[in-house]
């Protein structure tokens, strides 16, 4: 079951045996001496695949267009002779010094207008035609090469497209912008309609009068800004688009770029996903959270949902702390394989780290890695080489496809509309209201697929809405349809404001999903900080609520809570509608993933769905071959757990008819489907 | 009474019956579907005045020079036919994006050089020549077109001038700064001393060495800093100036602007207000504080004095919460109509909202509206309905004058000298302070002039300053044979310290008022944050404060009270001077409006004053013409208060030797004077 | 006893009867009357020396080249007259009007691009080829009139380099830094190689295309960053060198510089001290340190340090309270002397303030000084009068020589590196961890000398390692061999990982340290904020910790506790090493003044030291002469204590075999040391 249907079908996978398992390994920043070394631990640790190359334009582009690959030549083959294969990186995420000083007018130029220079992770402007032409010969010059060599497996372009800045002010950039426009409204008139320029006084009568949102003396146009965050995306994927043509010229191997799943929100993934051969993606835990396998899940289940359910890569995590958060919390002993095989479980076939040797420079010199800085007379490199026994254990799992319960929408440009300025509150936050859904059906035991409103949800019992902000009157009618059919939607609070060009839909808030849910929102009633949004049930119980509420209109659904304090007292907080042979809730205030139990009790009864009994912070997910069902079960608790499933355990290869997954311990048991 | 003896003795007010009732208009943003529904409810709600065209400037001035009225020329004629009349704005707050690109150094530049584009609510260079010059353009086409238009009854020049940005440092301001200075000081060598150019080595030979304080290694100079305030505040005048005079060669209707009393501190409102024929303000509630309504009769009272007292329109506010603040609140059930009603209790003689219709698109789309997204169905629509009744029910209101008993110090360039860098500690705050006393006398039923200190304040018994940082020997003297007198004069801390250049004044610290209090202040003494400074009565008993301490020098005050802890501890913390026939208070620490209250029972024994024992939240605001008496009573509370009032409710035509004042609603009592 | 081994050996001192008393006097900001009353006052005060001038360029020379003595005669006559010397300043912190306005290219510019213009305490670039000229002229023309001019008996040159700012990114900057790194590295490769540009595709193949670290997508390279430190401090010694250069052709008397030593960390003194005749520092409480005397005794030991042990100047302190923290607290009676007494205690030879009258304009008119605002009728004056009654007769004092009895470590280079970015946690403080040791011993009665790891240390009992993050191995082998020839060391957390240019160590964080403490670290294990990290001893007591745990490999080394909470639960925590004839402690966890008195117990027995058992808040320090002994003893608590050495008390002349210091006062006994 996928929900992506925009997805192409998927097979492509680098070839190497059984699942992946590297890191990024740059060769340039160490002796031929090292090199030696690092095949020989990369041989004991297991490691079958290294991406290579992504910050190395300047040694091998040395003066522009005088190319010199003897280096990358000697270290592709040492890999290959070591059977290690490789994804070799396109390194256009940081052009060289001489990129910098002959084009400085491609550098990218924030909103105050200060230009971005050299001697960082130094991305330039994606819409310079400098860059343009240069990341085509770069690319292309590897692809030339190394097309054949036995050594290369994968193409890797650029790195984590989007980071460390996603929008330019260059002129450059307000040129192609102008462009862009020109193209999606074809006349002046229909941007000034689609932007609402006749607010604030700024209508237009020239493309050429039209800039990017840089500095202005207060808040820009909210269309301007969110077509803005349209084209710096669609600008990124024109150059992920110009590199893999020019690879494609030479070479049939898949082509893949790291993404950053909920880690990055300036670049949409399900657009994205359908450029590559396969999907990647790179996860780093929050060290603030108190609980990071959630985020870890909705990251995995996230770069799923955009592969279309494919087997897709982890080409980055950590071995241990990272050094960009503010705290760098190091993993306890055991987390680093409790977080690969989580990834495992939620579809991934490669387990791959940033990066393979610790650097000795640099800004991330205190990051983590597969070998640190205190060598291999160490806690972390012993459970590398675990680790790496483990993954080979798993091959079974490859190409498997896994099992999702329940849908829920995640849509990048509703997000990007809902976090522009001026909203009711200054703090809406989408990632919270997701993160608080997705950890009530984590601990339920639900596997969660997401999707785009557009996407058919009708093979799914439930579809969870936690901030669907910006909602198109068609995706609107498209959830309607899916109620209709007999379906169960939860829709939380600020969902279904506006259309697509961040305008308020005619007929007021939440008014698309009136027949869906049978409400709308007469008014916006934030709280106070501070205070309280008590939710008391018909029965006199109640539930914790803060933040916010609303003040609804009721339209024939049933009201099954109200408000017990704050500005909007007495009025319904939490309503269940019924239409065609579904039914549509509606949630008005901010509950947190406790609170939420209390709804869901209802939601999982209108849903047909029981929610699954595992002891406390044991996650469990179920792969499926043709063959086998596949059932990973990781336990971040500290206390040990029983599962109910018979088979054989992958990685101890005992056979039982149920197991104990002891404390902080991983188990993957295979079943015959047949 | 009025203390602001260089306001204009007013009679301008527009032609209407009785008070004005309406709000911000935008019909550029609608179809002529929507103008026909806009009338027909504008008629329904007893709207009878809109502001329109306050950024329309691209949709009138198509082209440099190139006029498109037909628009206008319609709704002006719908709006007349259905016998409303309009409020005719200069749309000269936001130039059109043909004059960014035409124009493009006449942008707004900050003190770090960045320039401020087109694309939001797009304020210019007020020293621009070219802007100057497109305002008068257009302002005098709108005034030569529409002089004579029945539905026409007002001129509204610019929009709150000041926001969003109130300072530029582009080349132009560069140069008019410059003029400014040599106006202002004849010669170089005047500046010089003015600015202490001695200190930190800024001796200046040559006028075009001065530039505006941009910015610099560390703090500019202060005397600089507060010119360029009053520089800025000047260019924004003379930008008034150029379009008041272009549209009086064609129309002698009255002029407005609309000001933000105490809610932008960039512009000397006692200036500005004897510029314009009839004086207005927006006011919007401050969402995180608890008592909102005494911010709101701060702005009205304030309003009111810069009028000279004469009745002024309430331009803008909200029927509910607005966006641009961290938390959006929105009003109560009945809150909208006690907000207008205080601001017509305290001389207002129109209320009106921005905006009439919610917009769909924009910045400013959450900002509530007397017609909400939610449409005429709600809760908002139908308070509009009823206050549209009630204000037209007070029409014997129009042009009484409001009693006030109190005079309060309010002085802008104070404020600006004070809020500059490096006083003692860094978070003196003025508004605070006159919060504190404000809401002393507010609870205590006492209206409140505001004034400069340079006012005749003779006919007050109290004057209160709550923060005069910045006194000219002369305005020390004016206090002085206040109190000399017999006037009661009540100061509070860091008050009296530098003359108008912000020099410190020759012998000290409060040395210009040594003889009105019989104190001066030998040194600051700031608390430790988070530490108290309790002050111990003669008596034995204690009053909170904190915050601030002095060392006080008496020469012949009595000593009230002591501080009882901090570093000023046993020194003298409340003392009471004797001058000619009056008092003179002084309060050498911060002490909350319950705190107060311990002090000024003394000061209201000496003022001969005695406060009115209303129930809690109950606001009493008198207003009188030549026959009558006005009582308007606002109880802000959740009980019901008595009034003492005989006459006529006019809101409900009830007439009683007394009035019950029902929780969360407005009495308006008329009583004949004679 | 000093460690300093770079500073020449110093004799350099004004010609000045006694100890120097007096401040910085800015006639230039005063009338011909006000002069004469300064002299008059200051003769009444005991003032014998003034700095004068430092901020009087565009006053002496008014157009480029044409200088105007005439003021500068008349004073400098005036004070000659009247007995008082001058400490004659160049003016060249701030550069006049014209200069801004002649070069506007030698402005700062900053990381993002603005550039720094005029109108406040207005340094420019350090590397601009104007300003090094226009210093040299102005010094020159100084000293070749002055140098002969029997009032003046030292040069100033500049004031407080670094301050306000330090780096510059201006087109001069950009020029000189690669001059200078190209001097440093001689070959492109060599820094390439340094720098580690292979991280992130840096690397560089022109000298041309290297700029300064200014605006970049994200973090710069850290190598780069701390030469640009280095860089940033070389060109002010530069400038420097400069003016002592031009002025030493005039002149033979001693030349300074006021130095901020731990009030400013952008110049690194070790280097500034080698330059100047006799060493300055200027010195201000943190109003927010509830125990500011610590932070001053910090300065004062470290000021000496830096000058090699040799007495110093204190040339700027406060008489009260300052105007430029948030917080600007006043002085508590007494406290002035307090702290002036115990810089004399740590071995200054002058008491000076900024400044002799306060300021009636400018920035710093709410800075105290000796003559305040409110005049002689003042506490403030009063004790003015009776300090320089007390610094005369403190005359024996002078050129005597401060006893240490501890060193610790303080490396400006290495705190460069470690506030760059990206470390394990953002939150690293070696300024908190050096005040915890610091204040360690202040409490237990031990005097402190500063060092740096490269000087010889083998006079100490024990050396205290509070933050060497940066630790060369050649340094790394002197503190070993420290150890080795019986030293106790004490080191903690987060020392010893990177060498001079900011590259980990082979080895590992600590290896160099590794021999010295048997002990490396494998790991840093950061503590989730609020969280704690208690530490157990083998005793099963325990201490407080927090912040920071690591996981230790010991090699040797005995483990004395362990981690009792935290991701590091019993690991070790506290260890000690034997190496040699000494002992190597090392602290890997965050324990406040109060928990390290569990640690130091062991330390000390150690090193062979007993803590003095001084009453709570009195500091005694110990300054030697060839024939006396001289203990300093300020009483910094509420309480008398009583302190038993034997002599006569400077001071009072009283003689006994013990005194009593009572609360809030100071003795300075001398006792023959024959």
């Amino acid at each position: 079951m996928t929900a992506n249907a925009g997805a192409l079908s998927r097979t492509a996978f680098p070839q190497i045996d059984g699942l992946a398992y590297g890191g990024d390994y740059n060769p340039e920043q160490w002796s031929r001496d090292t090199w030696r070394d690092d095949v020989r631990l990369m041989r004991e640790a297991g490691v079958n695949l290294v991406s290579i190359g992504m910050f190395s334009w300047g040694l091998i582009e040395v003066r522009e267009g005088e190319f010199d690959f003897s280096w990358l030549d000697e270290i592709l083959g040492l890999l290959h002779d070591n059977g290690i294969s490789v994804d070799l990186g396109t390194p256009t995420a940081s052009p060289p010094a001489w990129f910098f000083a002959t084009y400085p007018e491609s550098r990218v130029e924030t909103a105050e207008g200060t230009k971005l220079g050299f001697g960082s992770r130094g991305m330039v402007s994606p819409s310079a035609p400098a860059y343009r032409e240069a990341i085509a010969r770069i690319s292309g010059a590897l692809a030339e090469r190394y097309a054949e060599h036995p050594a290369v497996v994968m193409w890797h372009i650029h790195n984590e497209y989007g980071a460390p800045v996603s929008q330019d002010h260059s002129p450059a950039s307000n040129v192609a912008f102008r462009e862009w426009l020109r193209e999606r409204y074809g006349s002046i008139d229909a941007l000034n309609e689609a932007w609402g320029t006749a607010f604030w006084g700024q209508h237009y009568t020239e493309w050429d009068h039209i800039s990017t949102p840089a500095a202005t003396p207060t808040v820009a146009n909210p269309s301007q800004k969110l077509d803005f965050h349209r084209f710096s995306d669609h600008q990124l994927r024109q150059c992920f688009i110009t590199e893999r043509d020019a690879i494609k010229r030479f070479s049939d191997l898949p082509v893949t770029t790291n993404f950053m799943a909920n880690q990055h929100g300036g670049v949409n993934l399900w657009e994205w996903a359908k450029l590559v051969d396969v999907v990647s993606d790179d996860h780093y835990l929050v060290a603030a959270d108190p609980h990071p396998e959630v985020g870890l899940a909705i990251a995995a289940d996230l770069t799923r949902s955009v592969a279309g359910g494919a087997p897709w890569m982890l080409l980055e995590h950590s071995t241990s702390g990272i050094n960009w958060q503010p705290t760098g919390i190091a993993k306890r002993p055991g987390e680093m394989a409790r977080n690969s095989l989580a990834h495992v479980a939620r579809g991934a076939d490669a387990v791959m780290f940033f990066q393979w040797r610790a650097s000795r420079k640099g800004a991330e010199k205190f990051h983590s890695a597969m070998l640190p800085h205190a060598g291999t007379d160490s806690r972390i490199w012993r459970e590398v080489e675990k680790l790496g026994a483990d993954v080979r254990a798993l091959a079974p799992l490859k190409r498997s496809r896994v099992k999702a319960d329940v849908a829920m929408l995640w849509d990048y440009e509703s997000f990007w509309a809902q976090d522009l300025e001026w909203r009711p509150v200054d703090d809406l936050d989408h990632n919270e209201r997701v993160r608080a859904f997705y950890e009530r059906l984590w601990r339920d035991g639900f596997t969660v697929d997401f999707a785009l409103p557009s996407h058919d949800l009708s093979a799914y019992p439930l579809v969870v809405v936690p901030a669907q902000y910006m909602l198109r009157a068609e995706d609107a009618e498209n959830l309607t349809r899916y109620v209709e059919n007999g379906g169960t939607l939860v829709v939380s609070y600020f969902s279904g404001v506006v259309d697509e060009n961040d305008g308020v839909h005619e007929g007021g808030f939440l008014s698309p999903l009136r027949d869906a849910l049978g409400v709308d929102v007469e008014e916006y009633l934030p709280l106070r900080r501070g205070t309280s949004a008590k939710v008391v049930w018909a029965d006199g119980s109640s539930s914790d609520a803060d933040h916010w509420q609303e003040h609804l209109r009721v339209s024939g659904a049933e009201v099954l809570a109200r408000f017990g304090e704050g500005g909007g007292k007495d009025l319904p907080a939490i309503t269940r509608g019924s239409h065609g042979s579904g039914h549509g809730w509606y949630v008005a205030t901010r509950m947190s993933t406790d609170a939420l139990a209390d709804v869901f009790r209802g939601v999982y009864a209108d849903a047909g769905l029981t929610p699954r009994d595992l002891g406390e912070g044991l996650e469990v997910v179920r792969r499926e071959s043709d063959a086998d069902a596949f059932t990973i079960a990781i336990n971040h608790s500290e206390t040990d757990h029983e599962l109910a499933v018979a088979g054989e355990d992958l990685l101890t290869d005992e056979r039982a008819e149920s197991f104990t997954v002891s404390a902080g311990t991983v188990r993957a048991i295979r079943t015959s489907r047949h």
